[in-house]
């Protein structure tokens, strides 16, 4: 049994605690977070230590991983931290929003072979996964183009979008990452079009956007379609399309049933999405933990690493860049 | 070009009045109609002579083949007049409401070798025809359930119903031709409930019923399920499903869009059916009147006979039979 | 927290000791079953007491409620015994196969006024459930007809099916329960077909059937259609159909992903449904399990009883006699 | 009754033709082709006169309206000839490929004041056209987003690309006034990838592409993506969607069935797409025709002008232009 401990215990913390306390690889040792009733209720629920001191859980000696849930500018110390102690990492994204101090970071995490994996849950949703099985076995072909619409249910909160580092860093970021998972080849060449069509005043305020267009390409020709909308009234709208030599793959939206309603206005109305990315993501969150885990016990190479988180960032960076220049920006 | 001339300007008349007008392998030589505007407007904008005397039409030289649309108790005359003038026939259903009748006159046709089709229209739906041919190839193995919904879309006025001969003769006897087409097998038993849901005033003082649950059996155990109401409002709902040892074909309803709508209540929400078998069948109607003028063309056995028509009606009878009895009644 | 024992641990006593585990209004006492490995690997796992003497564990004083999930035939004894004990009951169905015995123990049951649940768990299926509370809403308007579609993946081996009762009380009887829980008025009338399609000559030697097709009528003439088979090529088919004087709710079957998939002979082609009922039922399992808890807690009424079981059993009863007499059946 | 001539008897011709025959508003005067049995089959199927001659045919006092569907460069010509004629004129895109012709020849039609219709045939499709009313209507509120999929099922002959005016100019063109049909407002910027996936060295030699990604914005930040591929194994890929603040609005794909198939391996699976633009815009083609016949009997501006084809060229341009530079380009 591995031993866990979850640092940061918000919304994905939570998460991930519960799912390491389901897990029969892992077992859940300890819950730090600097607020500490926060710490205890969810370590409390679960049976494992509460701290605030993420510096000391880090360092207990039963403690074999730590899944970093805090905020994105603590991520840097905290695996550094944790690969000095020689624990392994499962760390939220970003590694930072600043790609000089990724890029450090990358460097300083080389020498100590910790295994550190990047947590890109859409990676590990069962219909993305499936499509990329079906990709490696040829069953479409050559990818040629590929689709990703992702729609928020609402816009975040202004202190939230304030310290988000903008939507391409906060939110397209997982469609970028999605793009390299599935295209099969890296991006060289990013365009971006940004749009304040939810809430024009809070979002110019905080020289930000709301609605995106991205384009890639990568070095063959293939193309990546992103459309991005911080709010959807219909839900949380998350799609994948990839269309190759030899035919076509969808990720649909999920619903919480199978109902279908027919009416004197309508028929086969299905009800409505997934309300967010905790219940969308529900099933990837437990595939992502237990992919973690598996690689630590096997000793296998992590599914994902900071140099993706690094991958991601850089596509981020390049299309905000387009924005304000109106150019393509080679990666 | 084949001659044909249409009798009865009705609903039914003008479908097929229409068809042959349109079609390459015909000309539409004339329609007949007691209600001599009727025969005028639909002859006139077709390009066709009018007459008010059926037996006329059917003696004219350049007439090789009649199409009856008339009301049910003349279909019988009609038939055997053409008949015996040598004049191929399309019958829309039923050859009579009644089945010593029905058996008279096909004795009385059987010398006459005259080419006699039963206009069922569903066989020549597109997707039921690709369903029948399916089946043939062997796609879904051996047949073992039929299960047909048919809802109309509203309750005809009273003096419609009153003439129906009943909602198994007037309705449910397509869903019985549609279940010999598609099982493979003739049935040998059938079963039905009856109920008065919709309006149960008028139809019990019809002695009828709106609302039907039928079930066959075929020799070899295989089973057909039929549901139909008289009225749903979501629309004319007409769906079929043929399982088999092998896979499983289902024939969804139809629309006239492919529009999808996803709102704050409800997601992928399709339009309404078509409203009725007119429009539903539209394509069902034209493909039905080419394969009765290209069986003619060929000299080919007609796709459907009067035994069709004879088959099927003697199950609505078993099935309202059953009702009265509470037993199973043999075929 | 409630005190739970399960008796019984083969394929539901693994679910049903699962959700008690993992569900926070209940503590997994014990696990009892007479092949004490079995027992011992179950409780073991999940950090409960196992025990080969199941009424030894009824009479625990930490034991509130228990779970019944051995052979039918020990059904009746082990709920009386715990109702003796003051214990409450979730019992898998059937009571028993015999409906005397039924009737028997219910009565015995009555005065000692212990909560017994029957586990029909398709009740407790979301998208079911969903479709029980849009009635009760008025969604539909009143309720005409039920149609039910139920088809295994494959026949059971022959061992199972010998001693399963036959298909009426086995597999029909899950439909049946169905039905009276969504056509909203008990049935009056049975009939139904039978045949030997999957496997004649072994359904045959066994005296049962493989391909059931049932009707039930209601009071009012309210219809339910019922078609199962024992085996179905393309997986665990299972779908609901309620059409009502406003509109129409179909429960659609379910898949393990959201992918569809479109080649050069086909299109939005879906992946298998899931294998069968450990899995399609996964969540109505859960939610049945909660259900029993929190009556328990609240000291609500049961949302299943064995009048329920009783009347199931009855239709299944009736079924069974129709398909021998050709005869529909009164309730 | 409108008379109409056809100039040009291919494969668009016969479309017109056939439509304009079926009208009840118009007559097929005569179909002119410099290729005399082309002209003389498709006229005299349709009982109208052949000419080789198209100039003689505008000319003819009994033709109201020319529908012209002869090569690309020879529109500018015919259109002017028959504005001088007075005569109304339904052209198939484009007016020309090149942008300064086009300019030239809408100054010199202006003072004529002839109806000239641009045959955008997608806004004729049943589903587009309820979209454009349901956003008119205020359905989904604010227009955010249009995603637009089009793909061919094959690649044309090289004989065809070279004259085709390259992917932009020939297919994409109609993506953009799709786009502009949709999106509610003029685009002021286009971005496109383009690359060479399904045929290489074909598309290289003709410095052509055949797989292509868009992007377009309008002044108030409205996206449009657009993907588009010379070749589909699955068939004629035509989809849109369209997401607004209110909701979204997608255009499925069509078949020309209505079928689903589940087998051991696959459940649901749908037929083939129609094979390409003449089937599965058959209806569109059809609405086309009679919007232009309409406006003509009621003096009601026609629903596309030469301008609305100018801007789609004119962001065709743009978009090539964007390929070569890497920049976004203003319009």
């Amino acid at each position: 049994m591995i031993g866990v401990a979850v640092l940061g215990a918000g919304r994905m913390g939570r998460i991930h605690a519960e799912n390491v306390a389901a897990s029969a690889r892992a077992r859940l040792v300890a819950v730090a977070d600097p607020v500490s009733p926060a710490a205890e209720t969810l370590a409390g629920r679960l049976g494992a230590d509460a701290s605030t001191d993420a510096q000391a859980v880090i360092r207990r000696a039963d403690v074999d991983a730590v899944v970093i849930c805090t905020p994105s500018d603590t991520h840097v110390p905290l695996i550094l931290a944790a690969a000095r102690a020689g624990k392994a990492v499962l760390c939220e994204k970003p590694l930072d929003n600043d790609l000089a101090r990724v890029d450090a970071s990358i460097l300083e995490l080389e020498p100590l072979k910790t295994p550190v994996m990047m947590a890109f849950n859409r990676r590990f949703d069962p219909t993305n996964a499936r499509i990329r099985t079906a990709i490696d076995a040829g069953e479409i072909g050559d990818v040629r183009q590929v689709i990703l619409t992702s729609r928020d249910p609402g816009l975040p909160p202004r202190d939230y979008l304030a310290h988000s580092g903008g939507i391409f860093r906060d939110m397209v970021i997982h469609d970028f990452d999605t793009a390299r998972f599935l295209i099969g080849e890296e991006p060289v060449e990013v365009f971006a079009f940004a749009g304040r069509l939810v809430d024009p005043e809070l979002v110019a305020a905080l020289d930000d956007y709301d609605t995106v267009g991205a384009l890639l390409r990568t070095g063959s020709g293939r193309q990546c379609v992103i459309t991005c909308c911080r709010e959807a009234v219909y839900g949380y709208d998350q799609r994948v399309e990839v269309f190759g030599s030899r035919g076509m793959l969808q990720n649909d939206n999920v619903r919480s049933t199978t109902l279908r309603r027919s009416d004197a206005g309508t028929t086969d109305a299905r009800e409505p999405l997934l309300p967010f990315f905790l219940e969308r993501y529900a099933e990837a969150y437990r595939n992502e933990m237990d992919a973690f885990l598996a690689a630590l016990e096997s000793g296998a190479p992590m599914p994902t690493s900071p140099v993706d988180g690094r991958r991601a960032l850089r596509l981020a960076d390049a299309a905000a860049e387009s924005v304000q220049t109106g150019r393509s920006v080679a990666i």
